[in-house]
């Protein structure tokens, strides 16, 4: 009946971005009937941030004709500390919000119900339902941005930690007195796996490396997360900053892994483009440091495969 | 109705160690109708072991006069990787079990179910439930004892990570390249936080300070976990010996608060003893340490309460 009832409805996904918001309306498939765009606007206040995000959920149900009554509901991914069970931002500093009750303003105005969660967490839901982790119950993402973040999934439901405030999978160190990281503590995962961390080390490296192939066509000023990549199989200083975040990157992966023991750990974010460069050989290392082997129970590292629509995909979600 | 008929069932639980199983029979509340041990004997095999249960069981059985009839389940704790869905042992080196169908064999012979978790697991749920987290609906316990072991509850229920083959919360990294562990990895959380760990540091650290007082009582051979807290007033080197110890016991720690965000943190094993002399300071250090502050959703850090009773009340929650 719950299925039945599922089959028939439609999901609105919104993600909330720092520049932009992003919206889609799907089914219960995962395909999508209609898609948009909005400028953020939070510096502009809450209210202001809301509008927009009501204003681009009926212009989709304009554009399509879908009626609200054959919508489930609103899910909404949002970066900050996000209380869900009350659906509170409970603090955002890139927005500027301080315990505002996003989905009851958003609910209020749109004759909804909407439900919020971390945008990581709408991310790793997206991607289990219906990315890399599609054909799996239990699944996390680790995105390689800016920072290091991602959420996790456990027989096939969003796991928040408890008050929703959990799965800070970048702030948890395995460096002790390692890199200072923003969050306070000193050698995140995030201050090494980040793309960020992996700038930071190529610009390092060619520092001390004057006659690396790298500087052929980089500065320490214009390097990306590519760049190593790009050298690694020509050049021996590009080859060692791989091998060097590899090694941290899979050292991460296996704690989560010892702890969760999911089915599959999903890449996302601007490093995982560099696909079976990366991933093969943070698989081969988690495969010798998993605990007990990896015959009872095997753990695949992927690349994800929704990009940028993960979040709102797994915001529609949210009421699936 | 389902909590009806625990309230006039009882619960058997079964805690395998190396040398012992325990055994009891409580109550919904965690009352005790029976206890009693029995030699483990696996070294005379699977079977034999399995026979000493069935005694243990039949023998409080019978003290007790209490009925299979009122009888909701045997839970067995046991060391080793666990398939907890089949019932088996798939491997536990200190048995010298392996893929051995534990719950069959003892359910065959004793006419009751049985449901088999991880010992570690088991008592995680044993001191959530009748513990130091009966308060509270998501708790961890944190092992220090040879190893570091422990469990997680999420919600009321027991975490056992997919295939229950997680919550190996001491074999997560948090010293990439650091002391050699067991596992085959380098710089696991039991490297430093295990009662080990600190008889390791205490014996290293008063060769290398010859005037510590503790030499006035021990020498390396002769320290225990208690070593450098009983100095820790008077001499700067056991002084020095805590401080480092609480350093890393409080990153492991602050790492799965980050992840889980529990509302509390319970200290087992030989080196919990000590009480608020080790839950103070590591409090203070997470407190410190934990993403985005203590405002929102605080977690404290206390001992826990019963001892190596925990593993046998857990595994008769299994049927709660």
């Amino acid at each position: 009946m719950e299925n039945l009832k599922n089959f028939v409805k439609k999901f609105i996904g919104v993600d909330i971005g720092g520049m932009t918001i992003k919206g889609v309306i799907i089914n219960h498939l995962g395909e999508v009937l209609s898609r948009n765009d909005i400028v953020t606007g939070a510096e502009n206040g809450g209210d202001a941030m809301c509008s927009n995000i009501v204003t681009l959920i009926n212009g989709m149900l304009s554009e399509t004709g879908v009626l609200k009554s054959e919508i489930a509901g609103v899910g909404i991914g949002c970066p900050g500390l996000i209380d869900s069970k009350n659906g509170t931002v409970v603090f955002a500093g890139n927005l500027g919000l301080d315990y505002y009750p996003l989905a009851q303003k958003v609910s209020d105005k749109v004759g909804l119900p909407v439900k919020l969660t971390n945008d990581a967490n709408a991310a790793a839901l997206g991607e289990a339902k219906f990315g890399a982790g599609k054909k799996y119950t239990d699944s996390i993402l680790v995105t390689l941005g800016t920072g290091v973040g991602g959420g996790i999934v456990i027989d096939g439901n969003l796991f928040e930690g408890g008050n929703s405030a959990g799965t800070e999978i970048g702030h948890t160190v395995i460096v002790a007195d390692g890199v200072q990281c923003t969050c306070g503590r000193k050698g995140c995962f995030e201050c090494y796996s980040s793309a960020s961390a992996l700038m930071r080390k190529t610009r390092e490296e060619m520092k001390n490396n004057a006659s690396s192939a790298m500087w052929n066509t980089y500065t320490p000023e214009t390097v990306s997360g590519k760049t190593p990549f790009e050298y690694a199989e020509t050049d021996e200083t590009a080859r060692g900053i791989v091998d060097w975040y590899v090694k941290y990157l899979a050292c991460g992966i296996t704690n989560l892994v010892n702890v969760f023991r999911p089915q599959v750990v999903m890449l996302g974010g601007g490093v995982s483009e560099q696909g079976e460069k990366l991933t093969e050989p943070v698989q081969k290392l988690v495969a010798r440091e998993i605990f007990a082997g990896m015959s009872f129970a095997p753990v695949k590292v992927v690349k994800a495969t929704l990009g940028s629509k993960a979040g709102a995909f797994g915001a529609a979600a949210l009421f699936m």
